[in-house]
């Protein structure tokens, strides 16, 4: 049993500074226990009065049982710590903590003792900071949250966890509107003891939950998102994330390239996808989503994947097909059956292809007739009307699409409902009705469109196993690439033409002849690079020009000497980093490399651990790929060897903890059989002076 | 005056086939029009009857007075044509042709008999295939529009113009719900002679007309865009486009590379932007923008740009900030002052930045002093309020916003409205009020941001002076390329090695060798390229070996000769090509060329005329675009050059319509100063055979 079991199902419940005025937050949660029907204990805890509410009331934390699942600390922020101290001593599982005033309002110090409390005594705390904790099924109610003054949510299969508590808030209004399931909501606060991720893979193991919806500023362990999301994808529970941030969260201070291109929302968009997490862009975007997996279930499950659409305009079917083209739903021609029922229904002159507009020349039963016989077609797992009452009589239809939808189910089908115009809705209750069952109704076809897009793009992602080689730790840079197995290009560094010759002899022809100098940067500019150097005689020429030339441009710079190395040609130059996201923890980063790293910013995070198969999967979606698979008649570049030694690479960082920053660029993917070599290398340490 | 002001402003309107059966709908215009109080004169035409409700009937087109400004022709398509041409030869200004059954049925020839009659006989009409026109102003109601069994929309100043009949209908609806004004709307059907941009010049011209929405499937010559794009922006009106078939929208059949890259959605999308033209995504954006401009007149001419954001979420004032950065709107920092009075309101751990959250620290005073503080910065244009039931008391807000709008309008900015939740909006009666006053209330903040952003993107674009230089036209690819002024490198082939040595002797060396044959596509391949030759006694060596290749790779390959050209070394490859798009007639296309050209699709699209300042532009919005200026300590390239060269090439192109795509891939961009040189030219003609 997961450690957050007693907090989310509390069989008691301790209100520690309840308040009998009913006009102040911490007299809600009393009420609201009541109202809504908790069946555990409930210990308010108060020293100056007998009872609250009826309820007998406990002086002290001490003087409670034993065997206290969760209390809820109502008290302002000066006297939560010894509160919460006092709790975990009194052997209570868990707590929430409401009151501000810590590391939000700068007093990081007083957060911290609240963590130290909970790492040495083992008490599990959600907050401070926060609008708390809520649990419908169980009437769980350890929250002050305003929205439950009108209304407790409908228990179902939804959890919802969120960083702001107003957000929050708002949320639990939406899903009383719009009629949504909720498993159990929680409101992080500051995150002192438990953060996201934690009540994430909570959720992954609680069959009461079917999919976690979740607002997010910032992780806490991030690293964890990878693993937590494979195990969701495992266990056939779709993710959502609606992040906040994109135009705020910082770039990593960075020493190399790597983290230099590392833009935050970048690399976390990167691994979301990885991770099998459906990021979304709004509030509307996630509730769309909550209420599609409410009403329909998972839309992976169905019998086909295919969208039906009946409309009555044939603008908006070609709005529909652009919608589900971007969203990449499938819109699948019509079998001859269900061709040939159409036909029947229709005019001659009316198409009978999926989108189908009937237009104005059906009558009910002619409607119907079309509707059904879209939804029998085998490849149609959804059926989406497009409803006006410029054509339709609502009140008339309503029935008949409760009966549908029922239908739908039965089928392993769904139905849903949209309108030509989002200002012409059905009637509350009539959505209602619809709803309950098992339609969906949204205001226009295109937030369908989106919401089934998707739900059915987490369930089609990779699905790869995680990477179980151990690797063995470096000692220094020198070790770390030798590990990492980095093929480089043999390089001598000489001082003198004949040493430089003899070893360009050995290596053979064509050579590269490059100075090395910590004193100048731009050594094409020095006239310190020389390219394709076809024979000794013209190596002999060029060290002897570049000697000049260098002298001439830099007659101060220390020269460490004169670089030769055997001239590759062919393949194309990747960049390869590794680099450390203060949220996400370590991650590879791969990309079109050289001039083109900073010109095209075509790059792909991957979190670490990652495989071969997802390497792979990178490099095919950058906008270079076309030059990996041989663009343009030249040769297949060998993309297996690539991916392998990536992948050890990637291996190899995620073993040497010291290891802050890897960059190699270029590295040259040669052609197929020839594998890749890296052309330049820098390893940073956590330590500059390592 | 324009063609179609008497079309829009009927002073008399015959009714051609009005019928007196309730229940058909050929009664309905005449009812509407009496509903409506159409103060013109009315004619229904039918020989069957002496009158129509109360209206004297005509018996034939023949016996209408002389001077009819419209007629709407309310027969079956059979009877069209001839009731078209006896209405012009009657002298009747202007037709709407309301059947089906022409081109949309298959019978194109029906139509193209009607655009004959137009054509010849000089009527004006709309239609065949489509609802009819509405001028609610006027109470012209030459339409069946089941709406107008309902309502008919308020008269405003936002023209909307549609291809689909049924979403025009449902348009209708959304004006009514919303309460927008509507200037007119006409649905234009198959289009046999009035077009989507005959009534965008029209409204172009009209002063009732301060905004005009499209709903677009395609576009009758247009080539027109351009200049009428430019045209609103010059007369202040904002043109908004919803346009359907992105996923459908079929590539033109092309021979130059050009051709093949022109994606005609990629076109019609740069196209729009050039032309100033607001493409929106969905029926719902293009309303939220119809609403924005109705309230809020043009948000491009309030004294501030800048969004003041009060919000009851840090969270949703984090998500308001990322959509803002994503629509291009300022959300500046306050002044001194403005964050006093926040500081002086708000408690000490609040901060006081915009969007600043008031959480739920304030009273209705409170929460008053800060939206006035944000509204009076200098900063700010528009004040945007984020509210939500669980902290405000909307029945009391009501009147204060009114109050805040009106006082917002006297200075020159806007109060606009939304919710923490959207399923949490005012009541309707409440928003109404708020519109009256001149305020916004969209249902999330996000749609307000994005409608604002589009609205003020139009307003900011480029507006440059057509190019009225006239181009000499061609007769042949060779003179098009001397008139267009394309420098191309030098080149001789040759059959012979003295010769070849000849001429690179006079160009200078390093030169480049390759074989010219029809039979050898990929040269490279065939042994057939030789670069960066230093010297003759190279040059004859390259030679022997090249012919010794070539034969042993393609014996059968008939051989033109080889080719030799000086080597050009720094800049970078362009692809620079004209076509000709189906709809939007002659475009330039520039980006990315060489291996590029293919793997990025680094590429944009301007119709022709356009100016080096568009070019230039463009240029500068490539993803390469780092590399032009000097990426990475390289030279910086010949932008200016290139942008005069490739204006001079598009104004040949125009001078020039036996051309149909022309092709430079690659042109080099030289270091600045050296200009552009094109290294492979390609012109296709109408005619093949040319």
């Amino acid at each position: 049993m997961s450690s957050l079991s007693r907090l989310i199902n509390p069989s008691s419940i301790a209100l520690i500074g309840a308040s009998p005025d009913q006009a102040k937050l911490a007299a809600r949660p009393l009420q609201y226990l009541q109202r809504y029907g908790y069946q555990g204990r409930i210990y308010p805890v108060n020293p100056k009065h007998a009872s609250i509410e009826g309820v007998p009331c406990v002086p002290s934390i001490a003087d409670l049982p034993r065997d206290v699942d969760l209390a809820l600390i109502l008290l302002p922020a000066a006297g939560v710590a010894d509160a919460l101290s006092q709790c975990a001593a009194r052997g209570v599982a868990s707590a929430i903590s409401i009151a501000g005033g810590f590391a939000e309002a700068g007093a990081a110090d007083e957060q911290q003792r609240l963590t130290d409390i909970c790492d040495s005594q083992g008490i599990r705390l959600i907050g401070p900071n926060c609008v708390g904790l809520l649990h419908p099924a169980k009437g769980v109610t350890a929250t002050f949250s305003s929205e439950l003054r009108n209304r407790m949510p409908r228990p179902g299969k939804v959890a919802l966890f969120t960083q702001s508590g107003a957000l929050g808030n708002a949320m639990l209004q939406s899903f009383n509107d719009l009629d949504i399931g909720l498993a159990y909501w929680v409101s992080t606060g500051n995150e002192a003891d438990v953060g996201l991720l934690d009540l994430l893979e909570h959720a992954l193991d609680d069959p009461e939950v079917e999919m976690v919806a979740m607002y997010v500023e910032g992780l806490k362990h991030g690293s964890r998102l990878l693993e937590l999301g494979r195990r969701a994808r495992a266990a056939g529970k779709a993710v959502i994330v609606l992040r906040a941030g994109k135009s705020q969260l910082g770039r990593a201070a960075a020493v190399s390239h790597t983290g230099k291109l590392a833009g935050a929302w970048k690399v976390w968009s990167d691994v979301a996808r990885q991770s099998g997490v459906i990021n979304v862009d709004s509030l509307d975007d996630l509730l769309d989503l909550a209420l599609l997996f409410d009403r329909h279930g998972d839309p992976s499950r169905l019998r086909a994947k295919g969208l039906g659409v009946l409309t009555v305009s044939g603008g908006m079917g070609v709005l529909i097909s652009d919608a589900a083209a971007q969203a990449g739903l499938q819109i699948p021609a019509f079998s001859e059956q269900t061709q040939a029922t159409l036909r029947s229904v229709l005019p001659e002159q009316m198409t009978v292809a999926n989108p189908v507009d009937t237009a104005l020349f059906t009558d009910e039963q002619g409607y119907a007739l079309c509707a059904e016989a879209v939804l029998n077609d085998p490849q149609i797992g959804v059926l989406l009307l497009v409803l006006t009452r410029l054509a339709h009589d609502y009140t008339a239809l309503v029935p008949w699409l409760e009966k549908l939808s029922v239908q739908a189910h039965s089928m392993g089908k769904r139905v849903a409902v949209s309108y030509l115009s989002s200002s012409d809705p059905l009637l509350p209750e009539d959505r209602q009705r619809l709803m309950q069952a098992g339609g969906l109704a949204l205001s226009t076809p295109e937030r369908i469109v989106v919401a089934l897009g998707h739900a059915l793009q987490a369930a089609t992602g990779d699905m790869d196993p995680t990477d179980a080689v151990p690797a063995t730790p470096s000692r220094n840079a020198a070790e770390f690439l030798l590990n990492a197995g980095i093929p480089q290009v043999p390089e001598g560094v000489f001082n003198d033409a004949d040493a430089a010759v003899a070893f360009a002899d050995a290596q053979g022809y064509p050579v590269v002849l490059k100075v090395v100098s910590p004193d100048i940067a731009h050594k094409s500019e020095a006239g310190g690079v020389a390219l394709n150097i076809p024979d000794s005689d013209a190596l002999r020429s060029a060290w002897t020009g570049m000697v000049g030339s260098v002298t001439a441009h830099a007659p101060a710079a220390s020269i460490t000497g004169y670089s030769v190395q055997p001239m590759l040609r062919g393949g194309f130059e990747l960049i390869v980093g590794c680099s450390t996201d203060p949220e996400l923890g370590r991650v590879l980063m791969i990309g079109a490399g050289g001039i083109w790293a900073e010109v095209l910013d075509d790059v792909r995070f991957l979190a670490l651990p990652t495989t071969e198969a997802e390497i792979t999967t990178a490099l095919q979606s950058l906008r270079i790929a076309p030059i990996l698979s041989g663009a343009r008649g030249q040769a297949c570049l060998d993309v297996p060897a690539a991916a392998q030694s990536i992948q050890r690479l990637g291996r190899q960082f995620l073993a040497d903890p010291w290891v802050l920053e890897v960059d190699l660029n270029p590295v040259l993917v040669r052609p197929t059989g020839q594998g890749v070599v890296a052309l330049d290398v820098l390893v940073v340490p956590s330590e500059p002076a390592q």
